[in-house]
Formats: structure tokens, C-alpha cells, sequence
């Protein structure tokens, strides 16, 4: 099946799938409003109490180790039990301190992840490799971004999308390079976690072809981001502008405009 | 007594009353920036150690149960015990999961709720009827809204505000129906929860008229909307330009541009 | 050593310094991407699992009080004894509950903190004055803001960044006086806790030296709010604006921009 970000959006706009999201507190605002301007409909929620019942309507899960508390890895792990829809795990933070690492790695052990999407240093340390990230921001990893997605993909048995100025998304075998995007989605907080809600909501929309629709995502952010910094003088007006770029995507012209190798 | 969004706004803005929001993480900062575009005092808290003081110097509370969790039912239960200001209740995602719809009745059952403000699926479940909620996105209710607002407040013994394309508050015999908003109001996550703070302050400016107060509320943020609407190019802009409308509502010209009938 | 934010400024950006928040969660995405866009890099954490391994690396450490319950305290607590670099104290509604000033006032008692960054109300009433607080908003203080931020610093042995229309800031023996800024930052929630977050970004970029700093990073804080102002419509188009004022300060033109005083 080729890559047709604009068919999977159509697809995604017609069936309006909920993402469930279990995420940081940081950015739950800006994940659930770039779900929403995309065209799914987001739902947060995190108690014990409820997630189950959440995760198993969901079309996709959304797991986010951001801010993250032992409550909370509570909760994703009886969502990820629950639901038998896609779940994305985006491991923020993952080797900046043995929490999240741990974390990241349980999650990954328990769960059947669909896609994990992260910078090149969360998914470098997640796979055993050298990586230097300070805080969340990821300042090195060992190793092409390429190699590095096949080689997670490989080990942990899931799609693995590592994210940067240059996009590599791959199932072990496959690698898609996705070059679209703007340099001002890094002066803002939390863009990253809005990639992953955006993979959950075109996986939600095509469940069976994981890679291609990883891929998908990260072409229509990328483009929405292009869009937002024609006007933007700054990461705030980027930042509002990115919504509107999520919501004017257009299907009709999102191939053309996909910056795709494989 | 007539509706005047335009005075009980002067009013509100000359007395700064303090809005004491229990909230979910999602839309804190938004509900407290709405209040203070507005010319209310938000503040935010929910430490079982302080929701009492804080609630009891308060000119109104307003309980929300998005991301809810355990600890906060306790919180909002201690608060609305302790306040003597009117409660507004917006029961996020009721009819979504049985913990949301439990707590939701609980909350009416124990305090003393004076506005119930929610989409219909929320309120038709809370109220018994056949409800179809997504999330927290109301997908249908059973009747009309109108009859929904009307038969909630008698059964429930509050005032309801069913909000929508076309809002319905009701006391139970008269029923208001507010046509002010823009479409672009369901495309931002937490206008719902931004117009049960409006609700708040406004309650809080005119507290001895329930019914009036959360009519005028609703018209005045559904102005504001459709003032931001303007130049909005999308969901993003949109949203930054709605708290410019609440600032920027005009005491003066809002009872003019209330689209209201009863 | 002269006041020079634009020569502070130049070496944040080239250090690039993690800045670990403790922060509450209204402003948590706010502080964030005031961080970020400023040019320093922030990271959330508050797990009592990971808060002294992450504090230990940081460049500073900001204490936010606003949001509080128990198990933050309990962060804060671990987080400041691990760390050896500078920390911020922000009692947002010390003097509103008996929880906070305590709070505050015990982080002040077990840990180092370098600069406290309150409102009049919140430090008058860290300093036993009188003080009248609606909220998290000063109404009112005993005393001149120069007179208390003096008398506060000799008290409790740190620094003092007393913010309102002119900013004081003393260590008990100078005090700098600083005028920049807009009254639109008044309208916007968290911007107090923004300007916590920008003096921890600039004590980290210049630690042995937290007068200046502190006075330096309300300089530049305020232009942005000065070049935020100037095509905003409101509090949401001036917050979004806010970011790309941080984002947008040239060191070359930053200290001849200074309103200060000493």
C-alpha cells in the first residue's frame, strides 16, 4: 500500500476516531487541542478507575511518560491491558533518569506497543545504544537516525519513528525518511508529543498498516508546520498558528506536498 | 428581573469576585484565563489542606470532573461543603465511564449545586435519558433540548444550562435559549469548561439570580466568540483571540447583541 | 559587576542551561515555553523517584507553590537538598491559605534558596507585614515594594524579587529598581511564574552573581512584555506574542532598553 497522507486524513475526518491519552501534565492542553484542529477527538483520561473502560472504546492509545508519577504508570498499564486498539508510546525523557528509563522499558515489555515515538536520544537509549539528552532535549546519539530506527524497530518488535530535523520511521525492515517540517517546532514546548497524538489519530484511522500510517503523521505535521511559520514571528504566533495549520490540512494536496524517501 | 449581560458584566468588573476553580488539567489554564480576561480572580486549588479556606472567602466555586481522580472527589466534596457562594457543576464526560457519571451524581447528591452547566449527552445521562457520548463529545440525546434543560432543572433542582449550537438554561419552569457562539467554538478543547467559568463569575456578580446569571454568562462568551471569530484563520488563532473578546466585551453594546428568547 | 542582561542573555544562549521546575499546573506548558523560547532548555519533574537525580544536573532549580498538595512538597523538598545550584522560590498565594505560607515558609527553612519571586502580598507576608491577597493576586502590602524587598532579603537571607508595575529587587543592602514591562502581563495567568522561570534561566547562566541576575532577567522579561504589547489586541493575542518577544531579545540592544535604578 503506498503512503497517502491525504486519503488517511479523509479517513481520519470521516470517522472522527477518539484517541485516548495518557500523558504529561505539560502538555495535555496542546495534545488534546492538535487532535482536535486535526479532526479526532481527544479524551484524557488517568484514573485507575476509568482507563479500562476508556482505552477499550478508544481507537488508538496514547501513553506519554512526561511529569510522570507511579499513579500514572499504574493507569497505563491497565489501559494498554484493556484496549485492543494501536497504542503510541512516546518515552519523554528516557535516559535522563533511571525513572523514565525504567519506565519506558517496562512499558515496552508489558504492552503490545504499536509505534514508539521519541527524539534520537530516547530511542538510542532505549535500544542499548549511547545517547547524551539533557533534560528532554536530545543532545546526541550514536549512530545515523536511520540505522538507529531499523535497529529499535528490530529489537523492541514495533514500528519506531525517530523524530528530528529529518524524520526515520521503520518496522525492522523499511526505513521512510520524512524531511517535511519547520526549525520552529523545536523552540516549542511539547511538539513532540503532539507527533505522537497525531501517530495515535492516523493509526486510529488505519490500524492495519502501522508504518505507513506513522509515516503519514509525521508528513501531515510537518506540513501544518510549514504552513504555521509563514506567518509566525516567533514560537507563541508559530505555536497558535500550528492549530490552524492542523485543521486547513487539505487531503487533496498532501501527497504532493509530502517530502518523502524511502 | 430583565436580562443584562451588560450590567451584571460593569458589576462584575467593579467587584473582581474570586473564582475558586477545582478543574481538570486539561483546561486550568484556560478556564483561569478566561476568568481574568473577563475581570474576575481565578484561582486554582485542590490540597485537601487548603480547599476549605480558599473556598469560603470565594464569590463562587466551580467544579469540574475532567481527568478526574480520587483525591479531587474528596477535595470537591470539602469545598462545596464549606462555601456559601453558588456551585457550578460541569460534569465532563458523564456517560463515558461509570466513575464520571457516579461522581458526577454524587456531587449533585451531597452539595448544594446552583448550576449544572454540561453538553446534552451530559446532562441527558445524569438525567436518565438515552444519551451517545464520545469521549467527552456529545454525540446525540434523547429530545429536544429545550424539553432536556427544563426536565434536568426540575429533576435535579438546579438551574441547567445545556450548552450547544444553541443554548438552553432552564429553572425548571422558564426555559432561555442563547443563540450566541461561532462555530469555531467546538474546534479549541475546553470552551465547554471556559463557559462554566464565565458562569462562575457571573454567578458570582449576581448570586441572588441563578437563572439570569448563567443566561448572560453564556451570552457574553458567546460574543466573545463570535468577536474572535473575526480574524481567525483557525482553531489557533481563534482561541488566542477569545480571551481578547472577553476582554474586550463592551458593557455598554452586550446586551444589544444578545440573540436571546424565551 | 554592572547590570547587563544583553551580555547574561548571550551567555544563556550559548550555555544553554537545564532548568528544573517544580511547578504548578496552570502554568506548567507557560514556563516551559517562556524557558525555552528565553533560550534555556526546562524539564518538568516531580516524581520523588527521579527529582534528585534530574535537580543534580540542573543549571537551577524553580519552586512553584501554586497548585500544592502534599507529595509536591515532598519533591520540592528532595529536589532542592540534591541540587548545588541556584534556586528559585515562587510562593504563588502565600498569605491566601494557611498551606501555603507554611509551605513556603518551610521550603525557606530547610532549603538554600537564592532568589524568592513573589507579589508584595505573598513576600510581606513571608516577612510577618501585613498584606491583603484575593486569590494568588496582591491586593495589598504594608510599607514601600523597595522598603519590603530590603527588609524581606535581610530577614530570610536571600534574595528578593518583589514584582508589581516597578520590580525591586535586593540582597538586604542594594536595591535595584526596575520599570520595564506592560500592564498587559497583569491580564495573562502566570506570568509571575514566568518571570520565576526567566530569573532561574538567568541565575543558572550567571550563578555567582544572584542580584544582578535576578535584576537582569525582570529587565528582559519586561521588554518582551513591552514588545509583546505593541500589536496585541488582548491577553491572548499578547500572550502568544510573549513568547516571540522572549524569543526575539537582542543582546545587542538589551541593556540600553533597561529601565532600572539602584
Amino acid at each position: 500500500m503506498a503512503i497517502s497522507p491525504g486519503e488517511t486524513l479523509r479517513e481520519l475526518r470521516e470517522r472522527k476516531p477518539l484517541v485516548h491519552q495518557i500523558t504529561n501534565y505539560v502538555v495535555m492542553n496542546e495534545t488534546a487541542n492538535a487532535t482536535l484542529a486535526l479532526g479526532a477527538l481527544p479524551v484524557m483520561a488517568h484514573a485507575l478507575g476509568e482507563v479500562e473502560e476508556m482505552a477499550s472504546v478508544a481507537g488508538a492509545l496514547v501513553l506519554n511518560i512526561g511529569t510522570l508519577s507511579e499513579p500514572w504508570v499504574d493507569a497505563m498499564l491497565l489501559a494498554g491491558k484493556a484496549t485492543s486498539a494501536p497504542i503510541v508510546l512516546d518515552p519523554v525523557g528516557a535516559g535522563a533518569t533511571r525513572f523514565r528509563t525504567e519506565t519506558a522499558k517496562r512499558l515496552l515489555g508489558e504492552l503490545t506497543v504499536t509505534v514508539l515515538r521519541g527524539n534520537a536520544a530516547e530511542v538510542a537509549t532505549l535500544t542499548g545504544r549511547q545517547a547524551e539528552i539533557r533534560g528532554v532535549e536530545s543532545i546526541g546519539a550514536e549512530g545515523s537516525a536511520a540505522d538507529l530506527a531499523r535497529d529499535a524497530a528490530r529489537a523492541l518488535g514495533c514500528v519506531v519513528s525517530v523524530t528530528g530535523p529529518t524524520d526515520h520511521i521503520s518496522d525492522g525492515d523499511r526505513v521512510i525518511a520524512v524531511s517535511n517540517g519547520h526549525r520552529l517546532l523545536a523552540t516549542v514546548t511539547g511538539t513532540g508529543c503532539m507527533s505522537s497524538a497525531v501517530t495515535g489519530s492516523f493509526l486510529a484511522a488505519k490500524p492495519d498498516r502501522p508504518l505507513e500510517a506513522a509515516a503519514e503523521a509525521l508528513i501531515a505535521f510537518g506540513v501544518a508546520g510549514e504552513d504555521a511559520a509563514r506567518d509566525a514571528r516567533g514560537p507563541g504566533t508559530f505555536h497558535a498558528a500550528l492549530y490552524d495549520g492542523l485543521y486547513n490540512l487539505d487531503p487533496a494536496t498532501l501527497d504532493a506536498r509530502a517530502k518523502v524517501e524511502e
